[in-house]
């Protein structure tokens, strides 16, 4: 007899003997967890990020809790930090070949895939994290992003955002573009390419715990990691004179849940609506996450570690900015996905910025300048 | 024999003799429903607002929606919009008295009640939708949250944001602070007492519907009510000559359900979980809606409405933030768990602000001055 059958049998002799004696009469006190405790599933979850690492670490783990309590103990997934399972790297092959049933990650890094995946977590002078919510899930993003990684057979959800990164540790006083040539920065994807527009280096084969060290040691001039919130712990203020900003290579870059199509499909309805439930409620928590740890360490940056904060002059961003319009339409020309993906998100960017320049952004620039009123 | 024992027979004898007949070996192909079916909870959710209105209406019933399918069809919400249980503004009552189980409401409408709690939808130049959230699960707003209804065995959750609301429409050119004054405007809450304090007359007995015609007949010279996505079908554009921005009385309108805590108490800890999470997911899901919706209208009442958009110059603009600043001082001096919160608040606000002027602050106001260069 399988297992199934047997597993059956016996809860089809439980509940006729459970039927003989008096049911309580408060339905929601029968004990759950015994009927169907016999439908566990057990998934694997591999992470592009040191275990537990705060902010992009705890959001996979958040997210096998919500799913485990709310399901009832009826999925089961276990969160595999980087390395653990496979390199930080490799999650996207893991589900894509079905070796891991989801991972935690960032569509950029699958640019070498599929140049398109770059738009669903962050371009340079993109939409920040509300604008980039908005586009997935009701401007017609999540759509072109499912297309986009069909071909792999990989479902991909919106898995949380670090909120607008900062512009980055600098060793080299940046006071124009010129500044830029030669110089060596830790810089991944787009903005990494806009930074060799200007004659810069890009730099992306490092790891976050990699930079204090190439910083120290001169193999490069400056980095950007994330924001306070995971800079702080790297103590790259220790090695770097100056923290730049504003952010302009990431203003709102979304994390991805990626699960196997073939692993999602054989769960039940309800346990499908558990997964994408669970994964749109980490999309929030961790941009909460993000904004409270980021002031929290900003405050410690300021006030205990003296940390100069320096504002990139306008000619510069503006260089930074037309060069990636360049960037973006030379993308465009190669790959005609990425083309089309483009024209939604340009569409969308012209409408939700002019939308802004009347709500928040006017409010936040009057709120600038009367700070510096005599 | 009862009915839950008659379920209980038909059950196992259905799991008996199914288990006679080859399985299929896919587990999660058991049909699950038939084991839990006879556990249906119903609860009645009530709301402030019309039924199915766009945004605001819409949250409860996708709220429902996704209880219902992740429980399986166990928690069986039913959504009844303004006035067909109850008045819009019985809700909290409704709930405090155990009539309904939930509502969906905005905060601020119970200042009556509990001034404090007009922090937890939006305050006068306080946070945005983002900041909020911050503030809300990681700050320690939701706890004071909590503590504020407790007395009222009301459990609130964050239940939707509209994002930054638009200044309003006018009838009226409001060149400086002298223009509010004797100034009739629909301003509810901590906006109408900051207009107060400029000499202008607050109206906040008017509903949404009502608002085109009280313009149009000159019973009000101003009016605001949410922003694009809402006023276009109102039509206000019809009836007011211009439409002012920034909107500075609510930058993140933040929603909430409300849960009657001894019906809470009573759900089994998975159902507890899919409430919160749900509730959570909601939150999230109605600033994506808005936003794409505000920018959408927006594009209409300037393509199509030819809206004339007028910016508040920057003296009315700090006229009324001094005059916040008067309002919530006065308000902290009557009652001590306002002054609880009030400090909570502001000692975040002062640290988000900090750290939002080094990023989307920044990069947004240079974008600002950039569209404007030559």
């Amino acid at each position: 007899m399988s297992k199934v059958i047997q597993t059956c049998w016996i809860l089809g002799l439980t509940l006729l003997l459970g039927c003989q004696q008096e049911t309580p009469s408060k339905l929601s006190s029968v004990p759950q967890k015994d009927f169907i405790s016999h439908q566990v599933i057990e998934w694997r979850l591999a992470t592009s990020w040191p275990k537990n690492l705060p902010g992009l670490g705890m959001a996979p783990e958040r997210f096998a809790q919500l799913v485990e309590q709310m399901s009832n103990g009826r999925l089961v997934i276990t969160v595999y930090g980087a390395g653990e399972l496979m390199p930080a790297l490799s999650v996207f092959d893991g589900v894509s070949n079905g070796t891991i049933e989801m991972a935690h990650s960032a569509s950029y890094y699958w640019k070498g895939k599929a140049p398109a995946a770059q738009f669903f977590s962050s371009i340079p002078f993109g939409l920040n994290a509300q604008q980039m919510n908005a586009w997935l899930h009701y401007g017609g993003g999540m759509e072109l992003w499912e297309e986009v990684y069909q071909p792999f057979g990989v479902l991909p959800l919106a898995g949380g955002n670090t909120g607008m990164q900062m512009g980055g540790w600098f060793n080299k006083i940046i006071a124009s573009p010129e500044d830029f040539k030669g110089l060596k920065m830790r810089l991944p994807g787009l903005g990494g390419e806009v930074l060799k527009k200007l004659g810069g280096v890009p730099v992306d084969a490092l790891a976050g715990r990699e930079l204090y060290g190439a910083l120290q040691t001169g193999a490069i001039d400056a980095a950007e990691w994330v924001g306070p919130y995971n800079d702080l712990s790297l103590g790259l203020h220790q090695v770097a004179k100056y923290y730049y900003y504003p952010g302009w290579h990431e203003p709102g870059s979304t994390m991805e849940f990626l699960i196997n199509q073939q692993a999602f499909s054989t769960l039940p309805n309800d346990l499908k609506m558990i997964v994408k439930v669970a994964a749109r409620a980490i999309n929030q928590d961790m941009l909460d996450d993000y904004t409270q740890g980021h002031i929290a360490a900003m405050d410690v940056l300021l006030n205990e570690h003296n940390v100069q904060v320096k504002l990139f002059p306008n000619t510069v961003i503006r260089a930074l900015k037309y060069a990636r319009d360049d960037v973006l339409n030379s993308e465009a020309a190669k790959d005609p996905l990425f083309n089309k993906v483009l024209e939604s998100y340009m569409a969308n960017e012209k409408s939700v910025k002019r939308y802004f320049s009347y709500t928040e952004d006017a409010l936040s620039r009057f709120e600038l300048d009367d700070k510096n009123q005599p």
